[in-house]
């Protein structure tokens, strides 16, 4: 995107309104964004008796002999369920699960174009953690994987800890590490722009929902010191004075362990108190403009890098941000440089799981990829360039391939794959499910847009 | 099929083997039969911003209001989910789900193919009555209908009948009401072929599972005299000395209704007895052959229908049913004439369902349905045409429309469709799912056959 299709002071509100009067406009045309596809042969009807009776009767049975025969008979090896109960759909809140399915089939849409994955989007009518931890286990025989989304905390953290704990397969919470994973890449580039080592940078991280408490976990993870860091939420400055977290700790086990490791100094107060004096804000917050204040960025450590990810309107406008002296400055916005989009993560990280059959997802696995989409950004990123955007279709494949090999290192993963294979099947099966979108555009299978 | 393809005396085993010995070549070539297919535009990468965040943002919302808006922004209204647990897969048995999945990928092939359905297979590692319930109850925000397929009994009969009671989207079990729908069409042509009225025909119904037991519900409702009719079981023929259902009426009651309202004479003995004087035998039973006897066919009277429904092997081969007197034969394969074949019910009928957004599917919708194929097979259907075939497309659009149709009549239909605008609709949708697959193998999406 040029500059000239950057909004500025004047043009973005009504520029944000644009792709919301789109939706309503041509959702409706569609009515919906996917639909099954057939990838058999179909040459004549007897063809039936190979896909259905009687013919199916000999895979059946060969995997009631080896269950491992499933991902050769069927194509359970590369679908993933999207589940959500609709509890916390994107800046909206818990509007239950069936207005969350559009959000749910655009996930498949994009697990399907950016990545080759097969993706069933199952809003469930479920609303505890357990039922939800249940429903996930009985659909396991259906899935290669699951990408839950859209549900509120601290409900998922219960819901992912025990799936990855009593599931047989890949289990993913996209607003947990699917957004720590592109917010950690971007930071390993923002890093190198301004000259800084993750280990020597405080981070104050605005908000502690899932996100952002992922966020926490994996830039640690990577390198960052936790005892220079310091987390806010609603109540205030996270740390072991925090006797209102420390009581349910029960079900914010990983909010209560973040007051436990950051904020070593002790300090008190809100958001400014937290900015004072670090070099890398990152917000995961209240959508603004105004919940980030430009005189609390001019507190901040020269280089100062900003990542202020709430939608559709990020915390801080970026030129608020320029002014306030801000080094890098990303946002959630597609519209702005720097976005932070999972959906430069789920496709091409899923894409490789399931190549390799990994048993789960680690945290290893998200740093891989958080590592390969910052190489995949440039060997020199600049501070308007420290993320690839999905337009650069070669981030995929190699994301994926990077994961595989990565999962084989770990020993989670099933199949041996050399990067070079991962990546070229990650590329093929990429390549066609973009080609069948445009053939079927090209033939009239998918009607052009109304003007 | 000419009859030159028809299996005779010599050749049948043989020929029975050919599709399973393609299917355990294929399956693992395609690696299962259906994806994630994309039926929105996807012009350039800013397309995503409607589809997805921020823009689907503004759909959600609407749903939110008014979850009628669904059917208008998402593809629910058009999906179905296939749900089994593996527990009478075929003629296999209790292989459970992950075993199942090919047999519930066809189907959605079918689906797809025949009726321009979407369908989305959930093989489920549930085993009681009660948790299939609640789980199909769960999902229903993600679809606009459900199929349940391969479920064993007695409680595929609970889940059914509960589901219609709580689920407020149809909810179909085929191998009750599909299986007995197209017996019903090929039983109202049989009649006409030898000259007989429903009302004054004698059935025995061998065996008395999930299909037989909804074939002899829906006969009845269309006018076929229970006092007339036998059923037998394992445990003899049917009636109210059957002490051993009465106690487990609970669990059975489909089936204790089937003791008190047929058999009237109270005759007692196995399918020998059963058959004996009969004009009708309609058999969903043991895989044979020599599950039924020609010698007890030579007992039926003149002019005998014989519906030799178990797959793979007819309870009976055609040529020594012929031999014994039959005048009309029925079996469940394609490779006979007369093939009681599913696949003509349900995506035809679903299609209608879907079209007119019915809340139920009623058993007034199966008799329209089943009426539709009698009247599909021709003006004047013959010994070996009392049935169309999975060829004659046409069959499934009209079938549709009569579905819709009578769902407006009885008052479960939610849209208003005249029967020449749902035909019209039906055959679109139709033809477009065709289309794209021989587009598909066309460009080379679906790789030919390996040879």
């Amino acid at each position: 995107m040029t500059n000239a299709g950057v909004p500025n002071r004047e043009n973005a509100a009504a520029r944000a309104e644009e792709p919301a009067r789109q939706a309503m406009r041509l959702h409706p045309f569609y009515r919906g964004k996917i639909e099954t596809g057939i990838k058999c042969a179909v040459r004549r009807m007897e063809d039936f008796a190979i896909w259905y009776s009687p013919g199916v009767a000999a895979p059946c049975r060969a995997i009631a002999q080896n269950p491992a025969a499933a991902d050769e008979h069927t194509n359970r090896a590369n679908t993933v369920a999207v589940i959500s109960d609709g509890s916390r759909v994107l800046g909206l809140g818990d509007i239950g699960p069936l207005a969350g399915l559009p959000v749910m089939e655009g996930k498949a849409l994009l697990f399907k174009y950016l990545g080759g994955v097969d993706a069933v989007p199952l809003v469930v009518d479920l609303h505890d953690a357990d039922s939800l931890v249940q429903f996930a286990l009985a659909v396991q025989p259906s899935f290669g994987g699951i990408n839950l989304e859209d549900i509120a905390q601290p409900k998922c953290f219960e819901i992912l800890d025990r799936l990855r704990a009593e599931a047989s397969i890949p289990v993913w919470h996209d607003d947990q590490q699917g957004t720590a994973t592109v917010i950690l890449a971007g930071l390993l580039n923002a890093l190198k722009v301004v000259g800084k080592r993750i280990g020597d940078v405080g981070i104050a991280f605005i908000g502690a929902g899932a996100s952002n408490t992922a966020a926490a976990r994996l830039a640690f993870a990577a390198g960052a010191d936790p005892a220079r860091c310091r987390v806010v939420d609603r109540g205030g400055i996270l740390g072991r004075h925090r006797t209102d977290i420390e009581r349910q700790r029960g079900e914010f086990a990983a909010k209560w362990r973040l007051c436990e490791i950051t904020n070593t100094e002790g300090r008190i107060g809100g958001p400014a108190e937290a900015i004072e004096g670090m070099d890398v804000v990152i917000a995961c917050s209240t959508p603004g403009p105004g919940t980030i204040r430009p005189e609390w960025l001019r507190h901040m450590r020269d280089g100062a890098i900003v990542f202020a990810c709430a939608n559709p309107v990020p915390e801080i406008w970026p030129w608020e941000a320029a002014e306030a002296g801000v080094a890098v400055f990303a946002t959630g916005r597609s519209d702005f440089p720097n976005q932070v989009n999972n959906s430069l993560c789920f496709p091409g990280l899923f894409r490789g799981v399931l190549d390799v059959r990994a048993s789960t997802i680690t945290d290893g696995m998200c740093l891989a990829a958080a590592r390969s989409l910052a190489a995949s950004a440039g060997p020199a990123p600049t501070a308007d360039r420290i993320l690839p955007t999905m337009e650069e279709w070669e981030v995929f494949p190699r994301e994926a391939a990077d994961v595989a090999v990565q999962a084989q290192a770990e020993g989670v993963a099933r199949r041996t794959l050399s990067w070079a294979e991962a990546h070229a099947a990650a590329e093929a099966v990429i390549r066609r499910a973009r080609a069948i979108v445009a053939d079927a555009m090209q033939l009239g299978h998918v009607a052009p847009p109304p003007t």
